[in-house]
Formats: structure tokens, sequence, C-alpha cells
């Protein structure tokens, strides 16, 4: 059946065009949209369309005969056009921003050689590399062995390092199950992020095993809460296993005292792992590492370099500083139809057996091609440009009538609340919290529908909705962070939230 | 400290070219060397080089300073000169292989936008697309209903199916973990990918919980051995909870009959997942999808359509024949910062926490461009060809006096030994057979050294290592297959094993 969407003809068509004659138009169209126009911001952020609305502009319907090529890049044309844009200078909404050229010439490159990563015999560069890339990753966290690989995000390296954990507190549990199993307790802030509570569930633990420890008044994990609740879960017959601290909280970028915690689980014996997903950048700077102080005593960390390092998605490590086998004796399986034993080669250089995965993309060569491209330094000068992102803007807001900063920035994130000339007047108290919580949301969604940039909000503890602004793009300036706060205030300042 | 390796001088310098020159650069480097040299096998295979020499030849150490772009393109050259070639056409070691212009360009266009897929609002094409394609590889397994997402990789999509089989048995176990539960356990063939170990490992179920029933003398579980398992299980306090077939084994190509394994499951009232990772494709085929006769019946489908479809790694699909929430009830954390609550959208198309993963990398897209390209119809004729390849493969091998089939080929697989001249007089007995498991592992060090091709081999059970052809690539012709037949006779006629 031919059917006509937006001028758009799917039906019975010879190729006008050969694969490569293709694949040249798609490479042309791709460096036009997601280069030449969303870096230099010659294209809105967002281009905001409602679900149904949108299913309805888009020819999205598969069929059982081919389309012809030039409708096909007709429609990637529409893709384009209705995709948010990360790498365009003025998308905050996440804690990854931007288009580094390196990182996506890189990206690029992997792919087109398609490889996966198990055995050194299929992905012998990169095996190579990817042990290189976790050397370098392990010295900066001043770990002096142990053992990394990439996962697929972050969520997945904070499970790894609940499963290597839990492997190293109990080995048997690999082969037995937690059946007859003491009660494995785990600890993380009441800030941490939501894959805590994934992996808990996933890897059988349970929620319920979870102790959230209360943080102080700027997010970071009270160690004498946690000390008081490892305690208390030995007293009642848990058995604490795992503490997790945080580099960089996702809402407020709050830095858990590593060696505070480090003390405390040391005491007791307890393996402990910092999610730095977001925040461990700063250990490449000088100004800045001193807030991960302690991270060369914890047993593992994830951090993901696509966050504030700008590296393409996904790029996410998970480092261990126990001995290097600890990671394939807890995760192997030992297939012999791809980790045979009777190679001609040093067997130990497949290192696919430390994973979850069987295939597993290559995510070492676009990191690899940056740093080498930017050297620690080049790294190190990055990070601590989007700092002063972060300090410009809360210095700036503070001065501001309309504005006010929930805290100061610790990372690159910038709390704030807008507070429209309207909620001036009323004096703080529910009626001015339940108002204002309704104004972060009205911004947004005016944002998104200008489309002139990206920001997120959220509601935290007893703070209603406020804004989460986040400096992950390597190509911000301060002349942004000033557009920034005036384009707020435009879109906010005529905001008047009914009774 | 400045090192010369290989002619590349690592030092201080400033930039010689822009950013977009380094890109431009670096896109002719890739299309010459990964789609003009590889896809028409004007390059080596493999160019192997031992792991202690090949580190010797690569400058991979990362420094503190910039390294000028123009040495960062001769270590890219370098990479592409000693990287394995999945594109090349004599590749056939792993379950994938080929290069589809379409698909690359899709992953090309994907990682240029480097969305994540979470939200609506910061990926509204791909969660539609998500959807679409979702639907209709569900209506391909005769799913009138369910959801799906794609996972990284097969291993992760049977651990979904793990977890989710799981919580519909038993849902509090997502909250009270597995202490003072039953002990549930699986069933899966011995023949079935090691995930599943990896998996129950991984979801603290433990593997000893893992019944591996017994296959026939073709790789096929045996629907008896399965419920008598079932029943001895239970009688002996176990809970048989979830039942694992294969569409496709790893090495036999082996699909189970999933009719009478689905009377079995239905009796018990058990989940029944198929892992159809490498199988799943005959679906597309009107000849062949007999193969899975009984797929409507299962409750879940892993397959990886970076598999046998040719898309580019990874592309791994989940699907859940149960009713829509269940996934996202059993995967769900609910985090107030992405999933917030007040959003002025309709949040039903914010399909994250369905996932356990936060960052996730869009899948979908690159199929979705394939799938338009070529229809239905364009991947039935594919896989038919595959399949065609396998029957002529196995027919030219019944013919030639050193070689010997293990079996008749039920997917795209056939498994043989070369019997070189030098053993034929040996009678069929121990030393035989000792000898012959030697001859595999030297043929494949040869091809791997002279780079013409790249086979797998391993052993199984009673039989001792042999050689594992896979049909995945489009290219391969008939004639490619003769070809081949000839190469293996020229590595390995001379081969003598020294008593």
């Amino acid at each position: 059946m031919e059917t006509i969407t937006n001028g758009v003809i799917n039906g019975k068509e010879s190729h006008s065009m050969s694969d490569r004659e293709f694949f040249q138009k798609m490479y042309e169209l791709i460096f036009k949209e997601a280069i030449e126009k969303t870096t230099a911001g010659k294209c809105k952020v967002s281009n905001f369309v409602h679900p149904q609305e949108l299913k309805e502009k888009l020819d999205l319907a598969i069929k059982d005969e081919a389309m012809p090529p030039e409708n096909i890049l007709k429609l990637c044309q529409q893709t384009f056009d209705y995709s948010v844009k990360p790498g365009h200078p003025r998308f905050f909404n996440q804690l990854f921003a931007g288009q580094d050229l390196y990182g996506l010439a890189g990206q690029w490159m992997s792919d087109a050689i398609n490889p996966s990563q198990y055995t050194y015999e299929v992905s012998p560069v990169f095996t190579l590399m990817e042990l290189e890339v976790m050397k370098k990753l392990r010295e900066l966290c001043g770990y002096k062995s142990g053992d990394g690989i990439f996962c697929p995000g972050g969520s997945i390296a904070n499970m790894y390092a609940m499963n290597i954990a839990r492997y190293k507190h109990c080995p048997q549990i690999k082969q037995q199950g937690l059946y007859g199993q003491a009660r494995l307790v785990l600890f993380t802030s009441e800030h941490s992020h939501y894959s805590i509570k994934k992996g808990a569930a996933f890897l059988g633990l349970g929620t319920d095993n979870i102790v959230f420890v209360k943080c102080d008044e700027i997010g970071r994990m009270m160690p004498d809460h946690l000390e008081k609740a490892i305690i208390e879960t030995k007293h009642n017959g848990g058995e604490p296993f795992f503490v997790v601290a945080t580099s960089g909280t996702t809402v407020l970028g709050a830095y858990d005292r590593l060696d505070a915690i480090a003390d405390i689980c040391e005491a007791h014996g307890i393996w402990m792992h910092v999610d730095a997903a977001w925040g461990g950048s700063v250990l490449f700077s000088a100004k800045y590492r001193h807030l991960m102080q302690g991270v060369e005593r914890t047993n593992s960390v994830t951090w993901c370099q696509h966050k504030m390092m700008g590296v393409p998605l996904q790029c996410s490590a998970f480092l261990v500083r126990e001995e290097e086998s600890i990671m394939h004796n807890g995760h192997c399986a030992a297939a012999s139809y791809l980790f045979q034993k009777d190679k001609f080669y040093d067997m130990s250089f497949d290192t696919g057996d430390k994973s979850i995965q069987c295939s597993r993309k290559v995510d070492a060569l676009k990191l690899w091609i940056m740093w080498k491209a930017k050297g620690n330094r080049g790294f190190e000068a990055e990070i601590n440009q989007k700092f002063e992102n972060s300090r410009h803007m809360a210095d700036l807001i503070k001065k501001r009538d309309n504005f006010r900063l929930l805290m100061e920035p610790q990372c690159t994130n910038v709390t704030f609340w807008y507070v429209p000339p309207s909620l001036q007047s009323i004096p703080e108290g529910p009626e001015f919290w339940e108002k204002l919580a309704k104004v972060a949301p009205i911004i947004k969604e005016r944002m998104m529908k200008n489309g002139t940039m990206m920001i997120g909000y959220q509601p935290l503890g007893d703070h209603v909705n406020f804004i989460r602004m986040v400096y992950a793009n390597h190509a911000t300036t301060t002349q942004d962070v000033d557009w920034i706060v005036d384009e707020i205030e435009r879109l906010g300042h005529d905001i008047v939230i009914a009774d």
C-alpha cells in the first residue's frame, strides 16, 4: 500500500543512488546539522512538539517494501529538525553537553571498524588502549594497582562495584545465590544517584536493604550518621558490606568527605565505593582535586568521562583498587567458544570475561584521542573553566533581585530559584513556597517551546522546584553565563501564579 | 619529557590545524580505511602482532602535554593498520560481520547528535522511533501487546528477562531481596549462552541454581528432560521461575523446539524466555521462521539486530509480551530530578525508567534507517542468502576428502573438522581425536598470521576442537564460500601433529 506523509512517498522504487552516494549525502547532512549549525548555535536547542503531534509529522512506520534513499534522507533531515541538540552551546539539561570534534572523530572511527571488545584476537589495539587508559585513570585516583573496564553507563558501573564488593565479602554467593546468607546491607547518602536503588533491586539485594544516610545542609553524607547506621545494622543482624560515597551529587553537586568515610569503612572492614560519575573529573585539576581528598583509600570508583570531560556517550569507567584478578573472578563464566585455552598468544590479554557483557562497544578510542590531543593539562584547563563559570553565575545571581541562590556551588552545578515580581510581595510561608514550586516548570515549558536553551529543574527534600544549572560544555563562556541569567529573567518575569 | 616512538614526536606544539580540519582528515582516513579498503577486501583481515610487541609499536601513552593533531592522525592510521576488520568480507570470527553503509550512517548520525534516551524532553524523535521499532519487532514475534527496549548487548537483555520474570514471580524481591525467599531455580540448555550463568551470578540467584538441561545430538534442549528437571526441583524444595530456550545456539546454531517447551512452561506456570540473540532474524523469513514456531507463546525474547541483520554494534532488543507496565514496574526508581511529575507533556513518553541504565545510547536510529531502506523484504532476502551460503558450504564440505562435517547446519553456522592428510591413516580412536584437537588451533594461528580470513573454533562436549563457520555478512557470496574451503585446505594440508 502506498502512503503519502508529509510529501514523502513510501513505495517500491529501485535505488536511485548507490550506497556510497547515500552515505556521502548523509555525511554532508550530519556535518551541516550537527556540527556547523548545532555547535555554532545556529538552530534552536529544541523544537518542541507534543508526542502525538510529532508522531503525525514523522513517517516512522516500517513497511514490507524498501523506501527510496532520497526519501530516507528527507526523514533524516526531519529527525534533525525535531531532535534536541545536546551539542548546542545552550544545552544544559543533563550532566553532559557539547560537541568535541576529537571525541566525535574517535567515536566514528570505532563505529566504522565496528569491533567488539572481549578478546585480543578481535580487538588487539583497543585492548591495549583500554588497559592504558584505565591505568592513567587509576593513577589519577591514586590507585597503585588494580583493574578497570568501560561499562555501558555509570549506573551499570555502580552495579559492578556492588557485585564485586559482594564477591569480595562472600565469594560463594556467585555460586549459591543469596539464599541462607546473612542479610547484606549497603549504605549511601540520601542524595546519591538512583542507580544505587536500581542496582540493589537488580542484584537481588533488595531496596529495603539500603540505608540512606542523612546529609548535611549542603548535601554531603554525614559520617557520624553513617557510622551509627553501620553499628545499628550489625546490632539488628544485618551485615554491612558496601558503602557508596558520592563525588558530585546529581542535583547539588555535593562532594562527600571521602577521608572521613574511609576512616569508618576501614574501621568496620567495609568496601568503600565512590560514585564519581559526575564529579570525578576534578581529579585532573590541581585546584579542585582536594574535593576528592581520600579517593586513594576507596576500593572502587565510578567515573563517567562522557559527563564533565565532554567525551561522546558512552564512556563510563569502573575502576578497582583491589588485586587485578578480582573483577575477572567475580564476573567470569569462561565460555569455551570465546576464551579458548589453547590460543597461540598470551591469553591474559583476553579481557572480556571481566565484563558482564559479551559484545561490548569500544569506548576507549574516543577518550584516548581526546586525551592525546589535550593532555592532562588540557582537561585541567577545561574543568577549571567550568568551575569558574559556576562561580561567576552564583555571584551574578546573588546580585540580581529576582533570583535566589539555593546554596553556594560545590561543583559546576548552580541551584537557584527564580522568583517572579508577582511573588515578591508574598511573605515566605506555605503560600509563597507553593506558588514558587510552580514557577520552574513554567520557565522550563517556555524555554522548551522557545527553543532558546534547556536547563533542568526538580524539587529536593524540603526545597520546592528549583532550577539546576550545570556546566559540562567546553564551549560555554562567561558571556554565555550572563546571557543565560538574562534569558531566565526574560522567560519568567511575567509569570503570575493563580491562587 | 619528549619521546620518539616510530617517528611520532610527542611534545608541546601549538595546534597546526583547526578542530574542523582535523575532523575532516579523520573522515577521509576512516572512509579510506574502513569503507574503501576494508569492505572491498583490499587489506588483511588481521595483521597479527603479539601483545608485548604491539605495545612497543604503538605510542599509546598519555602525557601531561597535548600531542599535535598530525601526530594523532598518524597514530589513528596505525590503529587501523593493526586492528582486526569485522567489516572485511573475509571476517567470520564472531556472530556479527560486514559493513552496512545505511547502518553506519545511522550510527554516525546518532553519535553526532549525542543524545541520551530516557525522557521525551531530550530525545523526542528517538523515543517515538524506539517505540515504533519495538512494536514491529514484537509483531514479528507474534506478540499482540507488550513492551520492549534496547539493551547494551544480548547478555544484559537476557538479564532483563531474568529480572522481569523474577519480578512477575515475586514482586516483593525488588524491595526485600532474596532473603527468606524460596530458592528460585532457572532452566536452560547445556548449549545456552554463557550470559545465563553471568546473569544468575549477577542477580544474586547463584549459578548453582541453574539447571542445565541435556540436549539432543544436534544441540536442542530435550523437553522431556526439562519437565523432569522441573518436577525434581519442586520435589527438592526449589521454586522453578524461569526457563530460557535458545533460538540459534552460539556454536551449533540449534533451535530449541519452542512449542514443546511452551507446553511445559504453561503447564507449570513458569516464565518462558527465548534467547534469540543470534537466531531471531529468521522471523523475517517465510522460509525459515518455522524454526521459531511457538515464539508467540513465549513471555519474552532477546534478539540482537547487530548479529545476523548486520546492524552496527550495539543493537539488542529485549521484548516482553506481558502487560506494558511490567518492565517499568520491575525496574523503576522514579528519580525526581529526571522524571518530574509536573511536566507539561504526556509523561508516559518518558520511557527511561524501564531501563536499568540512566544514560542510554540511542540504538534505534541505525536499525530504523536500515529497515526503511530494505523493508521487511530486504532483510528477508539477506537472511535467506546467509542460510543458502551455509547450505552450500555444508554440501561442498561433504564432497571434500579432508573435511568432515560435524552435523547438518541448522542456522547459518557450519561446523566441521579439517583432517589433514597426515592424520587420514590414523584409525578413529583416542590418538586420532587427540591429534585432531590440535589442528584447528594451528589453522587459526596460520589464518591470523596470514591475515586472509578469520574463523572461530572450539571444543564442545565430546567433540574435540572443530571449526565454526558463521554467515552473518550480507556481502558473502557462494563464490566466497568456495574460496573459504580452499583456503582452509591451503592453510591446513601440511599440518603434521607430533606424537
